[in-house]
């Protein structure tokens, strides 16, 4: 084979790159109309009204169409800064705040910004498959720690994971996919660990406002933490605001000159209509988003209740956050068949756990956040039903 | 050294990345008050009225703040397709578009989807700063091809340059830095050579409507090229619309995957309130760009008759598109040094040319997108009275 004729796609990164299961499972809800889908990481309600008037408001000046600054506009940098300050207790001084166009690309600055090729970054299993794919996708490798029977952090595992190439570890909590909360202690414990190991924490906590009966802890509000702490947040989740793609990142002063190249690289500049609406949304508040969280709250017991008996065939771990639950299916099958039979005889979409890396064994991902209580009952019906069906068959 | 003593940011691949000198010429500006800008990059007036009518109009449908197709929602991408065969008379078949958060992404993108690290690929210097960071944080490695002395294609040249690890050449036409345009064989001539290497064509098209008495050529247009040409093109400049960051790319068939894939990671999906208002500009059209660069023609011409006098001390190279000079000045001084003193002591800022990879002379990029006819006239008086006093002294 000569040079020239090197099918062009084969040398490349990507298809060592796992390919997102979304749309495959939208695909089989396409083709089966009716399904109730209890696969949207989303919630049920938009953002405040303020949001785009504050948008409109910003536009009366035509220079806000121009670029702006690569951090983010300031109005929008003070008042993240605030809200870390009152509701993450993390201590912010100047160069530490950077907006960006959704959680997923400040987590791709971060892997850009502390990896060289062949370094590692430690995940934990079940992962979010954005971060597995970003590390990939950085000529990295994502080195996998799998959590305990009740998806939470062995923190004996982790450190045994850690070599001279590991760069950092990642912790999502409140969990995608599984909906747990990390306790304080075991979060400590991670932070602490990195500190000795001289890598970096990095704190997922695109969830933050989403805890039912338990404390958020960040990681970047405990002493110390602020030279290898790295803290992602987003408004996607607490301000139904997904399509806007406005996140945030906490990051010691030291990464702040590469982060900036890379996002100058990636993005010149958040955009500026989403980051005047999210300025908006701030103004609101977390007032505006614990009510809407509360009736999640309600949504959750009903979909806990509903699922109880399908405990005769499924593990499903105390989950006291984000808007999951994490099922672990007795069955032979793979996560894959049962969740596209799931679609395609019950009506019912879950995301199967191959895409969080679960391939030894049968787990499902069941989201709440987007539902109200009769499309909840509605859903766990099926889900009920077909699981056990197709289970015990 | 112990492994946890080796400071952080050393061990990244970010720090042999250049540092933008945007930031740099903006800090001396800030602090020379009525300095007057030849450096940004932007256009003198706001996108058409309906932009922001359309962005308004689509959230009625609250299901439009949920995430949205990773490629782009399906209005716009036909808006674009309709353009693109309009305009660059590039036939569009289905998953070859896809919608960016600006044309930077679409470059980060392709980079990403069709290489591994170590691989190379071709830039003409001057270049785009940004199109070598990215390379570069790909873990790539940018092989830089002079220009001609009017900046132009050096076709010889481009071919030695390729090798094993050649992934890609890149062309920008109408260029920045430099504001000039290749004619058609060149651009035929680089598609060709792309074509019988089994390499990728990367033709970066940000400033298609801007040419003066030249035709903009589109290689995604020539016979045969689909399968190996990647087009970028943006609507910051044409539609005013830099802060929205709205850009879009067209890709093989075969890259469809790995793009995708990318955009899932990096951004899930392209901001939704911004492509709403990019679908209400492409409505407008080029009925209302048109006009507007017409008058950036007249300006032009005035700036271009005002710089003559420089043509004692500086080449100023014939540059038919976007809305740029380059000059090469006679001087020994370096182009950050004379950028430096024209802000402080004639309150004129340009940007220098080392930004762009030209290290060898003095080089100055003058941007005319942003002035009314009489700043340029005020600007450009500055810039003459400033070169000839420094490189005469």
């Amino acid at each position: 084979m000569t040079f020239a004729e090197i099918p062009m796609p084969l040398i490349s990164r990507m298809p060592a790159i796992q390919s997102p299961i979304i749309p495959i499972v939208a695909e089989w809800i396409r083709q089966t109309p009716g399904t109730i889908s209890l696969g949207q990481g989303v919630v049920n309600y938009p953002p405040p009204e303020g949001a785009i008037a504050s948008l409109i408001q910003a536009f009366a000046d035509p220079q806000n169409h121009k670029y702006q600054a690569v951090e983010g506009i300031p109005e929008l940098v003070q008042a993240i800064a605030t809200k870390l300050q009152q509701d993450n207790q993390i201590p912010i001084t100047a160069q530490r705040i950077i907006v960006t166009a959704g959680s997923n690309m400040a987590f791709v600055n971060t892997v850009l910004a502390i990896t060289q090729p062949s370094d590692e970054i430690i995940l934990q299993t079940p992962y979010y498959f954005n971060h597995e794919m970003a590390i990939g996708m950085a000529s990295c490798k994502a080195v996998r720690v799998p959590t305990d029977g009740n998806y939470q952090l062995q923190l004996d595992k982790i450190k045994a994971a850690i070599t001279e190439r590991t760069r950092a570890i990642v912790t999502i909590s409140p969990n995608n996919p599984t909906g747990v909360v990390y306790p304080r202690e075991d979060l400590r414990a991670v932070n602490q660990l990195c500190r000795e190991a001289g890598i970096y924490h990095i704190s997922d906590e695109a969830y933050d406002y989403f805890t039912y009966g338990v404390p958020h802890v960040s990681p970047g509000a405990f002493p110390d933490s602020a030279d290898h702490t790295i803290s992602l947040f987003s408004l996607s989740k607490a301000y139904g605001f997904a399509s806007w793609r406005i996140g945030y990142m906490v990051i010691p002063a030291h990464l702040h000159e590469s982060v900036r190249k890379i996002q100058d690289t990636i993005l010149i500049c958040p955009p500026v209509a989403s980051q005047y609406a999210a300025l908006g949304a701030l103004t609101a508040g977390r007032s505006y988003c614990q009510p809407k969280i509360d009736q999640i709250a309600t949504v959750r017991a009903t979909v806990l209740g509903l699922l109880e008996p399908l405990r005769s065939c499924c593990e499903i771990p105390a989950a006291n956050g984000a808007f999951y639950f994490f099922l672990k299916v007795d069955t032979s099958l793979s996560a894959m068949t049962l969740a596209e039979r799931l679609v395609r005889e019950y009506q019912v979409a879950v995301i199967p756990g191959e895409t969080f890396g679960m391939t030894d064994g049968c787990y499902l991902r069941v989201a709440y956040g987007a539902l109200d209580g009769a499309t909840a009952a509605a859903g766990m019906g099926r889900l009920v039903t077909g699981v056990r069906t197709i289970v015990t068959a």
